[in-house]
């Protein structure tokens, strides 16, 4: 079971550090995101380099493709992946929502059909607690109804009564006291939806409280506002995650509120499409004008890719499609997303994390267009 | 410049060294092919790991993209790739027959049409030679006409007499005494116009000498007599390269020949389609038999992905169609064809060759539908 430590605090921002039997996590922390239990393109080798000490992996798209029996029998999600570190599965809540084709919810659970062959499947609360233990992951998601901002009152509702009666049935279930379970908090835009959800999840004494249905499609400034409401009703000594976020900017905002974990694909959705993060802004490394240029990416960044390769080698790879392209672009963006909480939790410490934010804002600011970096 | 020195000897195969100015080739050696600069998935620090000494590119795809102008002003083709081993570059003659649209050869050299956007290029002896001083190659490839064994005999013989009038030109124009430069012997599967080949390329005294026109289609009966009765025209104290070979077991019986020198995609390829190499035969990692294998590809296996994952693993992550499939499927691979040519040199040193030949025949001509691995 985990156990989690808040060490440092600056106005809301706090520096914890939470521990698992699959080694410390430094937070705030950025999950790498391994859907198929692979970081796409990244050996855990690699990873372990960047510095990632938790990865995340989806119960959803592990049922389908191999089957969580398969990952049991295979020694479960950490040998299967060859990750030695700490993991936090996804309940799949939302993937049935958003990838899923003909989902239907009721009091039991969610029938969904694959996206990939259009299987059908039930999935109850129970069923995700106990695949997650097959799995052996370290932190486990309960199973919750994520919908979007825009739907009616009355459907947020509904979905957050059933979240909170799945939440209950999830720790029930749990037999296996190696996993530690995080409840969902969800509710839409309402604040008052965001206050029930809360008030029923967190009697429940879970290890962990993650805010959902958030970062889908909604105005960034509802995220912001829904965001900034919504963490000021969980415990202060649980770890708090909000989910599918963000951008690098994004990030600091959170982890500002008081944000502790973090997921997101950009750096590795990015990396294979050429965009790389860096402190003084994104290289939109197909433009021409760095066919030339021998500077690495980022000339601050110890990451191995641009230790050993020039910006004008970066292009010609993603220019050309070499497979080659998408490992080195996402080991630094990888690299600079873990090297950003690393200075988060410095700043953080040295009361400087106002001035790391408004760099990061500043260079992220500067530049046009930033939607397309999502 | 680079020196060769043959070491040891059991029946016609051989053990020699290949110094160059980026390191010490034991031969017979195998080279990994980077087709644009990269080999496909596999960072330069883990093709070291797997072995690799020498690295093949290609003249005729970097003159397309990103241009030689370009990596000349990157400091070269060792610090554009990241590649601290030995490098050699083929000419692009092949590539130009093969790639290329509308080639039309004449005295002065070859214009052909782009296959990626179909803009119109010369490419001329001279400029070959040129183009790779231009890369810092430690060895290039004289331009050469390839033709498949199909031609008619006039066109064979008119395609040995301009290679060997381009290989003249060729040192001629070498200005580069740190450039090797390898001659290639045409002449389709006509003995005779082989014969020709070598007599007019062998008193020009090249660095070494390779045998083109080969594994371009014809029957594979035909490969092995030409390579055996082509490798007796060669000098004995200069390294000889037989082109885009091959198989395990071609790749040891062309070593019991006497060459040198192999290159082939088959490792990267299979590896990114699932196709993997073992010493006991193929294993098709795809087949459902794998999906819950605890094993790794093979047993006997020191490569990374052996070291650390399942054959369940590799089936999964080949079946999603996940990049890093690709990644750890071909560091196998190529650590595989770099371990076959270890024992291989080990075995000529140990008296034991024709052993290890008939183990690897023995577990490759068990399976069925051999081709399919090509």
């Amino acid at each position: 079971m985990i156990r989690f430590e808040v060490r440092e605090r600056s106005a809301s921002a706090r520096v914890g550090r939470l521990d698992t039997a699959h080694g410390i996590v430094d937070t705030p922390a950025f999950m790498p995101v391994g859907t198929v239990g692979a970081v796409k393109g990244i050996t855990p080798r690699d990873l372990q380099e960047c510095g990632a000490q938790i990865v995340l992996s989806n119960v959803y798209h592990l049922l389908l493709r191999p089957g969580t029996e398969t990952i049991g029998a295979l020694g479960g999600l950490h040998r299967f992946m060859g990750w030695p570190g700490a993991l936090l599965t996804d309940s799949g809540g939302y993937q049935v929502f958003s990838l899923a084709a003909l989902a239907t919810v009721s009091h039991e659970g969610v029938v969904f059909r694959s996206h990939v062959d259009g299987s059908r499947h039930l999935l109850r609360p129970e069923d995700v607690v106990e695949v997650q233990s097959v799995l052996g992951v370290d932190v486990g998601m309960v199973l919750d109804e994520c919908v979007p901002c825009s739907v009616p009152r009355e459907v947020a509702a509904a979905a957050v009564a059933r979240t909170s009666a799945w939440a209950a049935r999830s720790l029930d279930a749990r037999r296996d006291r190696s996993l530690a379970l995080f409840g969902i908090v969800q509710g839409a835009a309402d604040f008052e939806l965001r206050e029930r959800s809360a008030a029923e999840l967190t009697p429940m004494g879970f290890e962990g409280y993650a805010v959902g249905g958030l970062s889908v499609g909604e105005d960034p400034r509802v995220t912001r506002e829904v965001a900034a409401h919504t963490i000021g009703l969980l415990p202060q000594d649980r770890p708090r995650y909000l989910m599918g976020i963000g951008r690098p900017v994004d990030l600091l905002d959170f982890v500002a509120m008081g944000y502790d974990l973090f997921d997101c694909v950009l750096p590795t959705r990015n990396g294979r499409n050429g965009w790389l993060f860096t402190r003084s802004g994104r290289v939109a490394v197909r433009n021409a004008r760095y066919a030339r240029d021998p500077r690495p990416v980022d000339e601050r960044c110890s990451c191995y890719t641009c230790g050993h390769f020039s910006r004008g080698y970066l292009r010609h790879l993603t220019m050309t499609g070499d497979m080659l392209a998408g490992v080195l672009n996402s080991i630094h963006n990888v690299h600079f997303y873990l090297e950003l909480m690393r200075s988060a939790r410095e700043a953080i410490r040295a009361g400087s994390f106002s001035t790391l934010r408004s760099e990061i804002a500043a260079a992220y600011e500067r530049q046009t267009g930033l939607a397309d970096v999502r």
